[in-house]
């Protein structure tokens, strides 16, 4: 039976002022509001497995954990048999990205809930690059009123690259110095703009200067093989962690510089089995490592699971489940200062916890969040009601004007009747692009796609200022064969739209739609939707549940392949094209951009001797 | 060749403020001011020992660690070749008072700096029982003068014994909040009253929570064996460590409650080789074991050394050298939320570390603190000079009047010629007493001393307000065979003065050669001043070098032995006969004291049947 209750959500106390009554409690003068008996306590302290313990829970927190708590039963106090059991402290998910489920903090919770999350760290930065501060301080606020504890790091990077795009908010080291005035503020999102770190740059330094000032905790983002002087540069530099590591040889020089190796099992990212290998065959301290996710689609959230599903990995990968337990809860309630409020089953700290009856599968049979009963066998128990967005919020998709196929028109070079023009290459299940050439034709003036070679045209539509701005370009490696389009207002980083499309009348049809419904992805062909995922908070973010945008998604995907794409991952391959932070080459409201040079080029290639000519 | 030199011993600028500089140097941007090449990194992060390491240090911070930093050489930059020796971070001593060395701090961290310590928190308990918030705060700025780190934990329990004794000053809640917002407050110090606490008493209660709000450390002391239920609610009320711990089920308790366990290796503590057990033998997780001194006396830091000592004592008991070292590095910084500042070789933090030729041994060959090299082969290379205490600190002890061997007079009941009285017993190598009876004589009145027994006596002479009180009492245990006397204005807690002697004569010369000087200790025999120890500091700490007070320690010590007494550590069993926080029997300015029953007891036995009598 699953009971409905609707618990207010506040935060308990803090622990300095319900003490007195945690003493009363652990001292047998008052009862506990409940006990749970007989569990084999997964302590994450000492590293022991302890049979037959107690745990008395008052105020939302631990009263007292040890033998026999009968002493802290008394009228009123609920009594919960673990049956032997184990009782295993809430997961944390140390770095992640809510947006990248595509849906809120309210949904994204209850998703994760029932498979054993209590507390996440959440970094902003996507509704930050649509909304800015506000939209930092939305998700912040929405976080607060979760019956588990999310917590908010700043996003550093908005926009990611600035000069190379322009997004829909510019975020300064002022606004980050007033972020870390917020109570519910742990630290600096990842520093992405590790070039901009070891350069100095003005930004980069003071934002991190701000955190550390504030006492907070600088989250890192060294997304590179080298392991020379620029990655000593960027440890210096002050970033306390970092999730970007794929190889052993990664997690190893994080850790020995202090860092903590944050190792990373997304919907997209395999991470962990590497890097692990560090303390599993070079036997390196664990304290310093840490799991997370940082992508996880809702598709992963409602079939694989969150953080259960990254520490049974760990565990498949040989580590000691208590050892990867740790990372997933005590290791990081340290790294963000927050070991005496959760993290472990210990008296003072939340009354977070999960009740366990397979410990290496970490099969999680009912889960605590502050002392209540969260959710039991993978069920909900509460209403986590959703949360009241201002209006403005769903209506950031502004188009400017109503597109026509002619907005995404390609004029060839005047007189040209065959052109050479720089191609978008995507490559599959990798975030770089490659930089392709192609000849096409020149048909009434203007480039024509070549659908036997698999390049088509690919469009960022401006959609924060209502511009009406539209750059073409051209994109290969997604294998559409038939008429149609595909646009998403998920855009890494600015947000505005990517359409990918084979016909510019599915093209325009497909961007008017997004315009029309605040945002999400449409696939459109021969003038026909053929499907949706509504993404209307910020063009980013779905309300529905997680099942229900996860089941959209699904059924996007298959429409996609019956249009001949059959690319792995392929939307969200689609929505990374705009990010222009990552080689080779990219598209962005500016144009074709070079992300190995950081700059802009023409779409045209200069012949040899011949000098470039704009391409707009 | 030891070259002197003076740094300003400012503080180096936060990590925050010098970062960019940090970056340059790493980058091989900007010459270093130091460059060590060639250790072995002993690297408390991974918990590994790296070889070929060369460490770069800018502005007092490490800029760089890890292979080759000749990058980072340019003119000006000092190298140093560290030939294959360890580089080890500097020792931290997690809890210890500095006036157990009778010596100020900055005689202190002169004795202690050439063993390797470079980072104190200290616990200024003894003077705040005599100056208060005052003489925190006189030993708050001293630490800050410091070429190495010396933090400060507020004293929580003074008085010790409200109502059983009065010291010379009183702190209450009020002084704790105010000391929080001090910059070298690191947290409370041992909570002692651990009766108070688990009875939530009201100023243990808003001192933690002080604590905690000011987001610092609160320090525990459970000294207790009693692992049951006050032992929880002890926990639950906030301590976050304790090093009362002497079994290896207290340590393994502790750490299981989420506290961390210090392992104290004092003059006269030895409780690291049972506790450590417990992960040696138990295998339990090490981070959460920390090592702490908590009282050396000047002949231990002299002779024996400081923190190199328990770390080598702590390897001798089966550790791993790197993770014993852990437990007086990197453990000691993370517990007190310092583990980017301090505790370990890597970029951003100060740059104190160690040049160690035998890890084991822990071989301390040269000291370097803020990048600073402070000693070489047991030889201090820096000249601290003397702090310059405000002349009240000088003149705190008040007797009111000068005493004559009257005022140790103890009348006998009316009439009575025989008395049976309680006696203080001695117990050699144990804080705590005993509480023994004797039947004395009594002449012209007064009840008569009992040499042949080893009844002697006892009296606390009121030093803080001059009130001219004595109170008098029997003492056994300590032998004295001669006409002599032992004064001493060490007399924990509240610091009066203890006068004990066979001899009232010798007794009230004593007292009053104490009361011309300011204090220390002092012994007489048929008039004649056999020893001196001047401690005019608070009349706890001399201002001379540690060597020099070991020296007139050891002077002191055989002249006791020549008055008969053998006892182990004599002079201190004296100097806790007035520490009425510990049973069973006690004396302080207010009576004696029963600290079975925490109360004042009559000094003459009743028969039985018969009313008890005031004694004084």
């Amino acid at each position: 039976m699953s009971v409905k209750v609707k618990p207010t959500f506040k935060r308990p106390a803090p622990w300095d002022e319900v003490a007195p009554q945690l003493v009363d409690v652990a001292m047998g003068r008052a009862p506990a509001d409940l006990v749970v008996r007989n569990g084999r306590w997964v302590n994450v302290h000492s590293g022991e497995i302890i049979p037959g313990t107690d745990i008395a829970i008052s105020k939302g927190r631990f009263a007292y954990c040890g033998p026999n708590a009968s002493h802290a039963i008394g009228q009123g106090t609920k009594v919960v048999d673990a049956g032997g059991r184990y009782l295993v402290p809430g997961l944390c998910d140390a770095h992640m990205h809510v947006e990248s489920g595509m849906v809120t903090v309210t949904e994204f919770v209850r998703a994760v809930v029932p498979h054993g999350t209590t507390t996440m760290f959440i970094d902003p930065h996507e509704i930050a690059n649509v909304l800015g501060l506000e939209g930092v301080r939305l998700m912040h606020d929405e976080a607060l009123a979760m019956p588990v504890n999310v917590h908010v790091q700043m996003p550093s990077c908005v926009p990611s690259a600035p000069g190379l795009e322009n997004g829909g908010a510019v975020l300064t080291a002022e606004d980050v110095r007033e972020a870390m005035t917020w109570e519910n503020i742990v630290g600096l999102g990842e520093v992405m703009n590790f070039p901009g770190v070891v350069a100095n740059d003005q930004l980069m330094v003071a934002e991190i200067a701000a955190t550390m000032k504030a006492g907070k905790t600088v989250g890192g983002h060294y997304a590179s093989r080298n392991l020379g002087l620029p990655f000593h540069g960027y440890v210096a530099a002050g970033p306390e962690d970092d999730h970007e590591g794929t190889a052993m040889e990664d997690a190893i020089a994080r850790v020995r510089q202090g860092m903590k190796a944050m190792l990373r099992l997304g919907s997209a990212w395999y991470d962990v089995a590497s890097q692990i290998k560090a303390v599993t065959e070079q036997g390196l301290d664990p304290r310093n490592f840490i799991l997370c996710t940082d992508d996880s689609h809702s598709g992963t959230l409602v079939e694989d699971g969150h953080m259960d599903r990254v520490v049974r990995h760990a565990i498949a990968q040989g580590l000691k489940p208590v050892t990867a337990i740790q990372m997933a809860t005590i290791n990081t309630a340290q790294h963000f200062k927050m070991e005496r409020e959760l993290g472990s089953i210990a008296p003072g700290r939340l009354a977070d916890f999960l009740i366990v009856s397979d410990l290496a599968q970490l099969t999680v049979d009912e889960v605590y969040g502050r002392g209540v009963r969260l959710a039991k066998a993978g069920k909900l128990e509460v209403d986590v009601p959703p949360y009241d967005y201002p209006a403005a919020v769903k209506k950031t998709v502004k188009l400017g004007k109503k597109l026509g196929a002619e907005d995404f028109d390609i004029p060839a070079p005047e007189g040209a009747n065959e052109v050479r023009v720089r191609v978008i290459g995507v490559i599959e299940n990798q975030a770089p692009t490659r930089a392709l050439e192609a000849d096409l034709g020149v048909e009434d003036g203007l480039v024509a796609m070549d659908r036997e070679n698999d390049v088509c045209q690919i469009a960022v539509v401006e959609r924060h200022c209502g511009t009406g701005g539209v750059t073409n370009c051209f994109v290969s490696g997604f294998g559409y064969m038939k008429d149609c389009a595909l646009a998403s207002t998920v855009a890494h980083d600015a947000h505005h739209m990517i359409v990918v499309g084979t016909n510019k009348r599915d093209m325009a049809l497909a961007a008017n739609r997004l315009g029309e419904i605040g945002g999400g992805v449409v696939l459109f062909s021969e003038g026909k939707e053929l499907a949706l995922v509504e993404l209307p908070v910020a063009g980013l973010m779905s309300d529905e549940r997680a099942e229900v945008v996860a089941a959209k998604a699904a059924k996007l995907v298959g429409a996609m392949q019956d249009m001949g794409c059959t690319l792995n991952n392929a939307y969200m391959q689609h929505s990374l094209l705009a990010l222009v932070v990552i080689p080779e080459l990219r598209i962005s409201d500016v144009g074709l951009i070079d992300v190995t040079k950081f700059e802009k080029v023409d779409l045209f290639v200069a012949e040899e001797g011949e000098e470039a000519h704009a391409s707009s």
